[in-house]
């Protein structure tokens, strides 16, 4: 059994970051698979998705680390051939990782308490996202 | 077909890392599968998985490495409000994520020669860990 | 219904990336999958999957942060045990992972615009690269 639908998620820029769980549990509920796999995927090349306890310390720190590591800077490739201040956005998004595979079990999530399933905004302006989830399994 | 189990892993706390190879392995044979995939999931916030070759040097090295990537500190935000000294375990298990998919082939995993799938415990005390596993395929 | 195969890539060594979107598309028609997903693993410790916007920007912005971030050194537990010069690779290659899911929707990957799939080699040598993918659905 495949089952398919995209979420939607209107963010407000860098380093906005938004508590998903609730909504890929009742798109797992639609789906009726109850032992199987959701497959998170989001579309695009700056924006990410994840697993974190949801809490306003990380949702502060989590974004804080990215932009140490990973900082803007003119100094990209990327900004010398394009000029739009995201190179940051990329290399931070293609760390972290566009997909997340998370175990369906009796219809629902076997996530910890203090792990949700999170998508960080890493781009430098508000962008509406698109979720896809592929849900699997019988 | 799906098929899923548990794996218990103790942990000896920070920087413990794990060879879960040939467990995942053993599950794969029992669930029958002959070709699809296994889903790794560690249950919880603090702790990741992943493929490395397992031997004692990188057993250290990729521990250490996170530690100097993301330092325990107290100035997390996550710090400051909970006090628990995890704020690093948090963001280094996040960044390494909880999930991995490893092919299922011929009733076996095509890993190569030098690539072993680890559990790392990133937080601070021994946990006791589930690795949630699902099997899919025919 | 389970479809398989490699694709094979002759990589130059250090920092040579690879856009394998065309070729993970077509394995998905041949697959005759129409909704699911493909998984892909890169059988090695020394190299790397994942998404990014394809650019010769990008292209050498990403393995250039690595190096900054997981430097060559002697110094890794790995390097003086096995003196090969490439622990920074199977650090590198952790970190950014061997496996990548993404959906399969009306046959095609619903990839963004500027999102496409790639192989990183991390090692210092040039390598005949496996990627193994593994079509799911109906």
């Amino acid at each position: 059994m495949v089952y398919q639908e995209e979420l939607v998620v209107e963010t407000g820029g860098h380093r906005d970051m938004h508590d998903l769980t609730e909504r890929v549990a009742q798109a797992v509920r639609r789906s009726g698979v109850k032992q199987g796999t959701v497959t998170l995927f989001v579309i695009g090349s700056t924006a990410a998705v994840g697993t974190i306890e949801f809490e306003p310390g990380l949702e502060r720190d989590l974004p804080e680390v990215l932009d140490r590591l990973l900082p803007p800077s003119r100094d990209y490739g990327h900004e010398r051939a394009w000029h739009d201040g995201n190179g940051h956005s990329h290399l931070q998004a293609t760390l972290l990782g566009p997909s997340l595979v998370v175990p369906v079990c009796n219809a629902g999530l076997p996530l910890g308490t203090w792990q949700q399933i999170f998508l960080l905004e890493c781009d430098i302006k508000p962008r509406r996202r698109r979720v896809h989830l592929t849900v699997m399994g019988e």
